[in-house]
């Protein structure tokens, strides 16, 4: 196994990458996105509790679900989009625990703590979304993540009757760089990190 | 530029990547942690936010102050880590959101609304938490997250005066493969996705 990435590879995934509004007109072959899945679930979360659920919004049907939904900014974009990405996570989590994480009883941890729950799923399902945006970049995809959405409303949509709330959306396909515009500016390590 | 990564690449940084609890006696150079940061801070955040803020904890000095805050179980690795990453966030963020994001009034989104500040600051500085881990990893170094400390204890340290605060530690250094132990069971793609 190779110790470090080529050159190459950290601009696809990390450099050169760029979020995405605009796409080429080329469906997303579920089993691609179930390969980004495989890849992104294999991430490290806190007690293996792999809160992350993902609905694949694909069908102009199930785009219409999602259009009231949607911040005005986001509409054309996400309904022109080959998909969009619910990214949520399943409040109800630590019930697979035994099962994750069976060596303790790490349900338990959990059980009757809503502020550890709600942290936990929100926290680990975001380290998740951000696996699931580089393992598209990895494969090939480009993403363009969302957070200007009406969650409750999508959650009684997509999710009522369950404990699966959304976290944020994120785009998919291949990417198309003539919709790109300049790359923002970023913070540098001496603005942001300390080493003591 | 690739379109998509090699085997190799995909097994270093998901499928053979492990959390770990030890690592080679082998020193981090400050420049790793920069290179680190440099790629991570390529990552996607709503509106450019770019909340994420790390302390590097190397010295022994700084190791004894974080001491006191950590979980029982994660005092022995993390003491003998070669650095122990905070990941933090500023929830005064949306200050440099004239300088991140400057073609709109963003900053005008988060001003007084401290449930919106706390949210975005916590999502997007996770997500950014992971990029940190992913590139560390692209970089050869191993990672093992953490969730187990005592973090309004760990703030009144390190950031007390402050905005920031603490969202998860991170060690980091060159893997030691001896130390693993198996792989916790990941949920498949059917329990956890759907496709609309």
């Amino acid at each position: 196994m190779t110790d470090c990435l080529s050159d190459d590879a950290l601009d696809l995934l990390f450099r050169e990458a760029r979020t995405h509004s605009t796409f080429l007109d080329r469906p997303v072959p579920v089993e691609v996105l179930q390969a980004v899945y495989d890849l992104a679930k294999m991430g490290p979360t806190s007690a293996n509790c792999l809160p992350m659920r993902i609905v694949f919004v694909i069908s102009s049907e199930a785009k219409e679900r999602l259009r009231p939904h949607l911040s005005a900014g986001n509409v054309d974009k996400t309904m022109a989009a080959p998909v969009c990405a619910i990214i949520a996570h399943d409040l109800a989590f630590y019930d697979l625990l035994p099962e994750t994480f069976p060596h303790t009883d790490a349900r338990s941890w959990f059980a009757g703590n809503d502020a550890k729950i709600q942290e936990t799923a929100f926290r680990n399902a975001s380290l998740q979304g951000a696996y699931v945006m580089l393992a598209a970049r990895a494969l090939g995809l480009a993403a363009g993540p969302m957070s200007g959405f009406d969650n409750a409303g999508l959650d009684q949509e997509f999710f009522a009757g369950s404990a699966v709330r959304s976290n944020f959306l994120c785009n998919l396909g291949y990417g198309d760089a003539e919709g790109l515009r300049p790359r923002g500016p970023r913070l540098d390590f001496e603005r942001t990190c300390t080493v003591l």
